[in-house]
């Protein structure tokens, strides 16, 4: 078992074992360079079995030969000779073993079986196991650089880097360095037998060094473990902000060649992530700026972003950025106009993004009072002062440094959390950080397209972690267990009538049996009426011409007979059937398809397209996973591309959108309390006609085992 | 008139005069150091009435007190003074003012008059006039930094950069330098008085030094010349990439409260752009690193590209990143998947982008080798090395040269040109160059993002390109002149026919005037007809119930009745009227609106959208400025969001799209027929069933004087 408790031991070795240490390979002069450069050189014990002397220092043969306690083993020998050197590492103390060797799960199923086996291995020596396949770690705060990358971070941030892929863990730690954001930890994982990602966010919610977590990923190894450490990130405030290659067929084609990860559905990943508050990126780049940017402000009180600026030109790009990426730039009050106007040349108009003018440049004081005033405006949550910094190291005196002064007594100021937005991407290295602090501003980012993007992610985090706790704390209480019927599979009356049961309101039927009532029937509704075979066996109905709509009473009798009579020809191999079901047909109005299914890694998954032409022109789906509430409902209607369709369209009343959401909420909670059993439920078509709102169709589909 | 050639001699000025040069003006310091610095002190005099000493060297009290011919003058007194100042230049000879002052269109209608009086005065003295309210320009071929910002660029490239703003142009240029972006020019064009950025443009294009133009732009203030400049840059195959703010509503306010300029419709910009072969950008570091690409590559033979990477993890951001951009990564030809078998281990696979693995770690020739064949591959039109880049200036030896050495090796012997991408946006500083130099690498791109979507845009570009050429040329010939009918508007009788002329099917009709006629018209249609009121004066017929559809034969004579009695009711304000038209009705098939309207800056467009649901539900339209070739008109048909419903939907046929685009290009050619007469035209809706399309209804306005 992997805890929190054996991973913080893990990552506060004291003493070193480099097992396989040798002067040709690269892995070990990193790994024995950074160690030693970091002050270790005493505790870090070089094993060779057949060299005498390593690195210039005496080698040992085994672990045990050192004769002082190891608590972390790095093992770089070949697969075949690795369990014996974990028994050897164990025997001498290591509470952890690094495996950096390659020849595993990555090669194929053979490696994949030794991979397990040294897991197992591992798991009964009570050692907690990295890798195999990985490059180590980085203990940033605790000074520990245990790993085979040059140049490790030194300075302690609070930004914890979690990769799966060591080669462009490199480029990851050298762009946080150059963008400013400080790390805490950087871990790659390798192919984690058995630690995994989900495992190390966990201890790294309780890692008081660590304000936000900034992930790449291929593949999510452990679904359980890691939705549960998500769930935890989230509440605790520290964000996860995760890049998760794979959202095309040819990055999933890319990864499948070249590790054994499962890519599936990009979408079922987006709605799983959202649920679970991780923040999804696409670029390195903006992985650690959010992540930077999330460590530095924390969750926002209030959506609103406030843009200062002495450049007019920025402030229509951010203003062009903000509308793209979703950011939202409230207009100022009132009151915050009325204190921007004392400060600004008449000229100047108090809008957001705020431009200040080149009046501040004769006037620095106008950049305290305007970040200060934007800072407390009641709708912003984060002000943002665009500026320059020096990015050449070896540039002559800052000419702006009166002003960098100026926007960080404005940030003391201000009541909202600050940041300093450089207007393109720039490295914010020694002396740009020098220009910062002696100015008091604590956080700046590089650029203002990723500053941008990243506070508008931010301000979708905070607002929807802040909606999910109190929604989900409502719909906590597990829905008590429905059963399935008895049988494999459900014809549409049984659907039906565990719809009526958990209160989903369905079109009227009569369930008839000959020719006779089902004319009777017909008559009864009164107008054209809609008639369907009943058969657990048939699911697609219409493609055996075993649907009929807008059949007339006087038709009706013959219809039946027609229906069934297709139900017994040959296409219909035998299935069983059980009468014909009689329903009004309803007036033309927005229809939604509204279905349950399972997904292998991450359970049920509540799915709402808009039916008809809009569901196939324009593949318009939302997906969440359960539980639904009628509020994460509603977002997911009014998320829909063509939502347009449900705000009253070409005379059609307008969807009671709660009475909707409702329904759509229902569906779910029907999902969940047929649990385990339920492979997949499907209404299609929800008919929508203002408030009446009723399932024309509906199939249920039970969970065959090893599905 | 502002013509290249005086502009190649404004560009080109030996010597300069500072008009109001002062030590307590930040312009007139940072002028006169740049120019000193760039060894022009002795051509440079410095003007002043009051002071007979500025920046420690004896002033002038005017031009022509200095004795010696002037080319350039700096005008940096008050508006006031100005035009004494150009008088006094244009007298000593000067062929080009910039007038560094603000105070004119950018405070409102009295400068706006001052502003025009400037260049009045300039244009009467035969002196190129840039500004005002302008920082100046470096011709950096020239040596001539004649510019009012700090650090001016100094070592000689190939991307002209233009900029409307001059406060961000100085992050511009800092980007571009810290990028490894090499710049020709840097402009500054101020209110474009005088000189506008299409005059610019047009410079350029013909300046040998400059490969590509980079613009950042709020507005497009002469449409005229700047399209004329535009298709001249893409004739010439150099790219003009343009960061044009003002995307969003937002932007445009932000805009309007710090410049003069009148910010449209966008999507009419983007299309507008497209068209004239402009490649758009969201931010300054795409625009100048689109730039710095397509100055190395100049418009690519094919669209692929073809991705060569020792990361698997880079593998997979690019497959994502190539996927929301639209690059095109092709699958690699047999001949390269051999050649790639030589040289890659056996657990490599040859895809597309190609993983070399860790192997080419010990053998740096596998790079060279991938480079190459990936680079002859039949499908690629840029070959693209992933790797790593030294970004600190004082790092210790740089342990990756064999591998740079190695891919500028494969450079070398790749068909199509190379490009260096790092994984992260880093500098791409003098260290780097060095790395880059001694390998033999042209050009680096710092950054996956910033890189794939600078292909993407330029394969893009690089196609359209080739397409227009030769279908605008068989589109060359001027559509003969076409009268509108007399009068200042049009019945849909009068404008079905103008549609059948131009070749456009309409729906059959007879127009009626009696109940009579009308039922005897629906009479021989032979099932259910549409009647609607004929008159010059009722646009929206269906408004006032003057419309009425599937009427029977045997009702048609009582609806002809009904519908004159609405088109006689006190709303329809004494229309003229002028009978009833009848014809079929026609099977649900999809429904386009083809229309043609007039923009005050860009003349006509033709704008594309699907009727009925789709275009009120998504806003779908695509818009393309005249003239519109068949295979443009297709090109937008498949670019509709909904384009799916014409491609055979639900049982409908698909749309015979060669001839559906054949009828909108008639539209297009029927409105240029029309010429400066027409307003706008529009069908609406054009029916589509398979092969058979028709004009179901059409509506024509007259242009007014004054619109």
């Amino acid at each position: 078992m992997v805890t929190p408790e054996r991973l913080r031991a893990f990552f506060a070795p004291r003493s070193f074992a480099l097992i396989g240490a040798s002067d040709r390979s690269a892995f070990s002069r990193l790994v024995y360079g950074n160690l030693t450069a970091a002050g270790h050189a005493d505790a870090t014990h070089l094993v060779n079995r057949r060299s005498p002397e390593v690195h210039g220092r005496p080698a040992h043969r085994t672990c045990a030969a050192i004769g002082r306690p190891v608590d972390l083993a790095f093992v770089m020998v070949p697969a075949a000779a690795a369990p014996d050197a974990v028994r050897d590492a164990a025997a001498a103390g290591a509470r952890g073993v690094l495996v950096l060797s390659s020849g595993y799960a990555e090669t194929g199923a053979e490696g994949r079986r030794r991979q397990e086996e040294l897991a197992g291995l591992a798991e009964e020596l009570g050692v907690v196991l990295m890798g195999p396949n990985v490059l180590g770690f980085v203990n940033v705060a605790a000074g520990v650089p245990a790993m085979a990358l040059a140049d490790p971070p030194s300075g302690p941030g609070d930004v914890a880097l979690i990769s799966q892929s060591g080669a462009s863990c490199g480029a990851m730690k050298d762009f946080a360095a150059l963008a400013g954001v400080g790390l805490s930890h950087v871990i790659t994982v390798g192919n984690e037998a058995m630690v995994t990602v989900g495992h190390l966010v966990d201890y790294l919610v309780d890692d008081p060094a660590t304000k936000a977590i900034a992930v790449f990923m291929e593949a999510v190894r452990d679904p359980e473990v890691f939705a549960a450490a998500a769930r935890r990130a989230a509440r605790a405030g520290k964000a996860l902000v995760i890049l998760k290659a794979g959202r095309s067929a040819l990055a999933a084609r890319a990864a499948a060649s070249h590790t054994g990860a499962l890519v599936g559905d990009d979408r079922v990943i987006d709605a799983v992530f959202e649920r679970l508050g991780v923040i999804r990126v696409d670029t390195i780049e903006d992985m650690l700026v959010t992540a930077g940017v999330a460590a530095h402000t924390g969750p926002l009180d209030r959506p609103g972003a406030g843009i200062v600026s002495i450049s007019g030109g920025a402030c229509d790009i951010i203003a062009d950025l903000a509308d793209g990426a979703g950011a939202h730039l409230p207009e100022l009050a009132e009151g915050t106009v009325r204190r921007l106007a004392e400060v600004l040349p008449a000229y100047g108009a108090a809008h957001n993004p705020l431009d200040i003018t080149g009046a501040a440049i004769m006037n620095p004081e106008i950049w305290r009072k305007a970040v200060a005033a934007v800072g407390d405006d009641p709708s912003v949550g984060v002000v943002v002062a665009v500026n320059s910094l020096p990015w050449r190291e070896d540039d002559g005196p800052f000419y702006g440094q009166r002003f960098v002064d100026a926007i960080g007594a404005g940030m003391a100021e201000s009541r909202a959390p600050a940041l300093y937005l450089t207007q393109v991407t720039q490295p914010v290295g020694r002396r740009a950080r020098a220009v910062l602090d002696a100015g008091g501003v604590a956080h700046a980012v590089p650029g203002l397209r990723l500053g941008v993007e990243a506070i508008a992610r931010l301000a979708r985090w905070s607002a929807h972690r802040a909606e999910d706790e109190t929604a989900l704390r409502e719909h906590a209480a597990p829905a008590p267990r429905v059963a399935l019927p008895e049988g494999d599979a459900f014809s549409e009356v049984d659907a039906r009538a565990l719809l009526e049961a958990a209160g989903i309101p369905v079109v009227p039927a009569r369930h008839v049996r000959s020719a006779e009532e089902a004319g009777r029937a017909a008559a009864e509704f009164g107008g054209p009426v809609a008639m369907k075979i009943v058969s657990p066996d048939i699911a697609h109905k219409s493609d055996l011409g075993c649907v009929r709509l807008g059949v007339t009473a006087a038709e009706a009798a013959a219809v039946h007979d027609e229906i069934v009579a297709a139900a017994q020809s040959p296409a219909a191999k035998g299935a069983r059937l059980d009468g014909v079901l009689v329903s009004p047909m309803r007036a033309e109005a927005p229809e939604l398809l509204v279905g349950v299914t399972r997904d292998p890694d991450w359970g049920l998954l509540l799915a709402v397209a808009l039916g008809g032409v809009l569901v196939e022109v324009l593949d318009d789906a939302v997906l969440s996973p359960l539980p639904v509430t009628p509020a994460r409902a509603r977002a997911m209607l009014t998320g829909l591309r063509g939502a347009a369709v449900l705000r009253g369209f070409r005379g059609a009343p307008a969807a009671d959108l709660d009475r909707l959401a409702e329904v759509v909420a229902a569906v779910g909670r029907l999902a969940a309390a047929l649990g385990p059993d339920l492979e997949s439920l499907e209404i299609n078509p929800l008919w929508v006609c203002g408030s009446r709102i009723e399932a024309l169709d509906a199939l249920v589909v039970r969970r065959t085992p090893h599905t």
